[in-house]
Formats: structure tokens, C-alpha cells, sequence
């Protein structure tokens, strides 16, 4: 069987580098766009690792970021922190904002970062994860483009419009869940698509908006939210609290501004960050082990946590590196070509 | 037909007040508590109206609300406050806790309240909608009771776990969602049981951890989240922000401390509320009218927003006023005798 190929993390890395390096995009996005593919790489989501360089090479084509852009800090209340992506990709954005927002947090109890005009093609575990690493426990929210119908409706409004949260285990990695609000991620029912294997009941619906187990009607209709209309009711939030408030785009003005370029989102992400300490002062360590002793009380009935299997894919991926589709590894190449 | 009993909001909240204070209750936890049942009865959440008047009895017989507390509130950083209820009933301690909360976030642009050492028997929508009612973007969280299984698992480590959330919409009702992370409430199940009728399946487990349609054996066994692994990464959410984090009770403490009463939970709440204006300073208008454009989206194709039945009742009731249950006014009417 040569249909993987072995590569250590610093290979992944080197890849990814030399990848967006060649479609243009300057340094310092070249780095921090690339660290989020080797996390994903080594995590095991591949679906956000190497194989995201042929997405940004898409939306790069496509004219639909800046490559060169500079975020900047912008004003806002002395709680909060703005950054403005200037339509570049959100990580770098992120790497921006993330001091401020700790430090924030860690004055007054809480704080929130917007980052706004960014491009996101990412999952929104590494910011709560950094986050919680620092002791904080996190939020964070994005739109994407509107392919997603409300419980009841017909037709796409919401985006997939995942939502990410981070708390921190002294001496583990923190506890981390990062999902989707529709019922699975679009490239779940593109896998089907391809496959030409048909999506179950509750994925989506066609373009009349009956219920469809057929891949291609849902793609051309719309997807559907997890868990009815609570699931639609957090999609419908996190399009507020990561478009209008704070001054950003929905889901839909996102694709809109797309016009069927088929690119990366453009719009905003928002990130809540609180430390314990402002609640506990002195009593966060005992309060960590209630957190633990709930941990314990979920594991020990044979239920796993969300993050587990991504860590120990990371652990594995350290050790012995990664194994990459030839195949994938081949059409990255050539994007070099 | 005579099974119902018409009642003007005014005869209602009188019906609470002499209730509780027959009890025993002190007169400002009166008045605050007998408002969130005038406003469950106003708005036709039944369950959430004059019902809990019995609730409140047998928790109040059993020992477990301290009748005259008073809430106080206690040192936390500069972002936050924190309200300690001294085992009194939420509402006064939200009463306490609600106007710093709204002039910090609007000072800092977000701000937290962490009440502590509660009994709560109550929805989170009133208070999400009294703070986007001043203009501000709230979110709500509770534990209660150990009764809900991680996904996977077997036995109860989760309370119903609400999230509450409220959006501002200048000249209408705040947009407002109010669910359990548990699949259903606990007393839909138990509607169930006392009319002999099988739930569907995904409500709950027995005591075994199978799936069952039985009402009984779920409620001795455990309920289950909404949405599968989703609603319970939701659900362990609630329990580490309203619980550790807070420094206070997780659902298992809780039920533990009840020790068989059945009585209401002791524990906390944890409220966030945000400055639209922190993020958007004179932009506001201009992005709240985003807003409308997200809800006329979802409207336009048939789906409901969350609180519009609430609301539809809540101008009926205004007008006309509520049609009570005859047996449960002579239930009632059995507490004062």
C-alpha cells in the first residue's frame, strides 16, 4: 500500500509554507495561516489540515483575501478588543488580538475580541485552546457563508456557524469541543456527494425544501441545524453575536459578497474570554478539581470526552509523525507546479 | 365547561404573593418571586406560572430556601459581579446583581454576574429579556439537578442545563430563547408517567443505561441530551461556567445536597451580558437593523422565532387575561387551608 506518505510534523510544516508562500501570500500569514494546518494535520482533522492549502489556494485565486494585509488594533470599549483583518485570514488577526484580550481578562474577570474582515477557513479549537492553556476559559463564535435553513424554513440563511469552547485542566491539555450548529459540516455531505452514497434523513433538504436524503439536492437546497430548533436557535446567536454585534457580515451578505466564487468566508469572529480567578480569587485550584471530578464522572461511565481522540492522535503525530494521502499530497504539488 | 378559572395578571399576582407569604417567605422574595410566576402565567409558559406555587411549598416545607435571605453582594474583579443569594430564591439576588451588571458591560462593553449559593425554580428568559430590554445582548446558564446522561453514558452527571439567551430589537419584544440542554424538560416526562403514555425514544435510558419508551424507568434511570454529543458538550458546558467556574454547586452536589426532598436545586447562575455599542459605538442602529434583516429572513419563510408564541400570549393575556386550571387553583387554595 503506498497510498499515504509518511511525513514528520516539520515536513508538514515545511509544505504548508512553501505551498502559500507560492500563491502569494506575504510572511507573517504564511506563518500563522500554516501553523493551523499542521495542528489540524497532527490532530487528525484532516479536513483542516494539509488539505486546506488547496482551499486557500482556491479562495487566493479567486481574489477573495488580501494577501498582504496588516490587521490592526481599532477602538472599541476599554473592556473589549477590535481588530480589524483588513480582509486578510483570521489567524494572524488572532495572534494580534489574543494578548490584548488575555491580559483584558485577566484585569477585569472578562473581555471579549472581535475580529473583523476576516477571512476564516479554519476551526476555532486553536483559539480556545491556546486560551484555556493560559488558564482562561473560552468562547468563540463565526458565521460562514449561508447554507443553512432555520427549523422550519426552507431555505439557507444561517452558516454553519460553529461554536468552540475551551477550559483549562492544569497539567492536561484543557477540555475543548469545537462544532458545527448544522447537523454535520458541509464537506460531510460533499464526502456523500462524491461517493454517490445517499445522506441520512435530518441533513438537509432540496431546493423545495422537502426532506432529501440525496446529496446533490441538499448541496443545491439546504442543510439543516443539529438538534431541531434549539440548534437553530444557537445558529441564529452565533450569526448575531458574530455579525451584527460586532458590526460585521451574516451569512448570507458573506456569500452574497462570494458571488459564487465558491472562496473562503469573509466576515467576523468573536471570542469570550473569562479567567476564573476574577469569580474565585485564591479558590481556582479547588474549583479545577470539581471540574476534574465531573471529567471523572463522565469518563468513568464510558463516555468520551470531545477532544479525547483529537489528543491522542496529537500525541501519535509527535511521536511517529503523520501518514498523508498520496493522492492529496499530489494535487498540493501541483499548486507548485 | 368549568375546568378553567378566568383571571385578570392583577389576581394572579395577588393569588402568588398571599401564597408565598403564607409560607412563610420574607415580603421582598415575595415580590420578586410571585413576578416570575405572574410573568410564566402571562406568557402561557403553564409550567412556569402559578404551578410552581407548589413547587415553592414542597421546597419551602422540605427546608431547602432560606425564607428571609438576605443576597449580598461579594468581592470579585472589576469586570464582574458576583451576588452571594445565602440560599434565598434567585430573583432577589438577580434584582441585586442586575444594575451593576448592566453599567459595568456598558462601561466596559461586556460584563458577568455570577449569583451564588441559590435555589432556582425559575425560566432564564425573564432575565435575558430585562437586560436586552435595556439594550444590552445576554446570555444565561444554570445547572440543577444530577437527572441527564453524557452522551455515551450510562447515569445522570448533568442537570437539565438551560442557556438563555437575549437579543435588543428597538420598538419590539427582545428576541429570546430560553431551552434545557436535556431533550425535553423533566416534567414532560413526567406528564407522560402519570398518563400512562410511552416517551419516544431518545428521551431517556433506564437505570441499565438502555434506551426506553418507559416514562417511569427514565426517570429512575437518567434523560438524555438533545442534539446527541452536541447538546451534551452544551450541557457539560453549563456545568463547569455556572458551576467550578462561579465557585458553586454542579448538578451531582446539588441533588446530593437534596437528599431525596425533591426539592428545588441549590446552586448558581451565571449571566453575561454585552454592550452592542462597546463593539459598535455610533453604528448601532445601522447593525441592529442587520438584525431585523436576519429575522425578517427567517420569518419570510415560514419558520417561527423562538419567543413569538410567548409574546402572542403575553398580548392576549394583557388583554384578556389567563384561563387557570380550576384543579390547580384548589391545589393551590389546599396550601393555604
Amino acid at each position: 500500500m503506498t497510498d499515504t506518505v509518511k511525513m514528520t510534523l516539520d515536513e508538514v510544516r515545511a509544505l504548508a509554507r512553501s505551498v502559500l508562500a507560492a500563491q502569494g501570500l506575504a510572511p507573517a500569514h504564511v506563518e500563522a495561516v500554516a501553523e493551523t494546518m499542521v495542528a489540524g494535520e497532527r490532530d487528525g482533522c484532516t479536513s483542516h489540515g494539509l488539505y486546506r492549502l488547496l482551499v486557500c489556494a482556491h479562495t487566493i485565486r479567486a481574489g477573495k483575501v488580501a494577501l498582504d494585509a496588516e490587521p490592526e488594533i481599532v477602538e472599541s470599549a476599554p473592556g473589549l478588543v477590535r481588530v480589524d483583518a483588513r480582509g486578510g485570514y483570521a489567524q494572524l488577526a488572532f495572534a494580534l488580538g489574543r494578548g490584548p484580550l488575555a491580559a483584558i481578562a485577566k484585569a477585569n474577570g472578562i473581555a471579549a475580541l472581535a475580529i473583523n474582515n476576516c477571512v476564516h477557513f479554519a476551526a476555532l479549537w486553536p483559539e480556545v485552546e491556546a486560551l484555556a492553556e493560559e488558564g482562561l476559559v473560552a468562547l468563540a463564535f463565526t458565521p460562514s457563508h449561508a447554507w443553512v435553513a432555520p427549523a422550519g424554513g426552507t431555505a439557507p440563511i444561517f452558516g454553519t456557524n460553529p461554536i468552540a469552547f475551551g477550559w483549562p485542566r492544569p497539567g492536561r491539555h484543557p477540555y475543548v469541543f469545537d462544532f458545527a450548529t448544522s447537523a454535520v459540516a458541509r464537506g460531510e455531505i460533499e464526502l456523500h456527494r462524491r461517493a454517490g452514497k445517499p445522506i441520512p434523513l435530518g441533513w438537509g433538504i432540496d431546493a423545495a425544501g422537502r426532506p432529501t436524503t440525496d446529496a446533490t439536492a441538499a448541496l443545491g437546497g439546504a442543510m439543516l441545524t443539529f438538534g431541531g430548533h434549539k440548534g437553530s436557535a444557537l445558529a441564529t446567536m452565533v450569526e448575531l453575536i458574530a455579525g451584527p454585534l460586532i458590526g460585521d457580515l451574516t451569512s448570507r451578505a458573506s456569500i452574497e459578497h462570494d458571488g459564487g466564487a465558491n472562496a473562503s468566508p469573509l466576515g467576523g469572529e468573536l471570542v469570550i474570554a473569562i479567567d476564573p480567578a476574577g469569580f474565585l480569587g485564591g479558590a481556582v485550584a479547588r474549583q479545577l478539581d470539581a471540574a476534574e471530578m465531573l471529567f471523572d464522572g463522565i469518563q468513568a461511565q464510558g463516555a468520551r470526552l470531545p477532544s479525547e481522540r483529537r489528543y491522542a492522535a496529537r500525541a501519535r503525530s509527535e511521536a511517529d509523525g503523520v501518514e498523508v494521502s498520496a493522492k492529496l499530497l499530489a494535487d498540493i504539488q501541483a499548486l507548485l507546479d
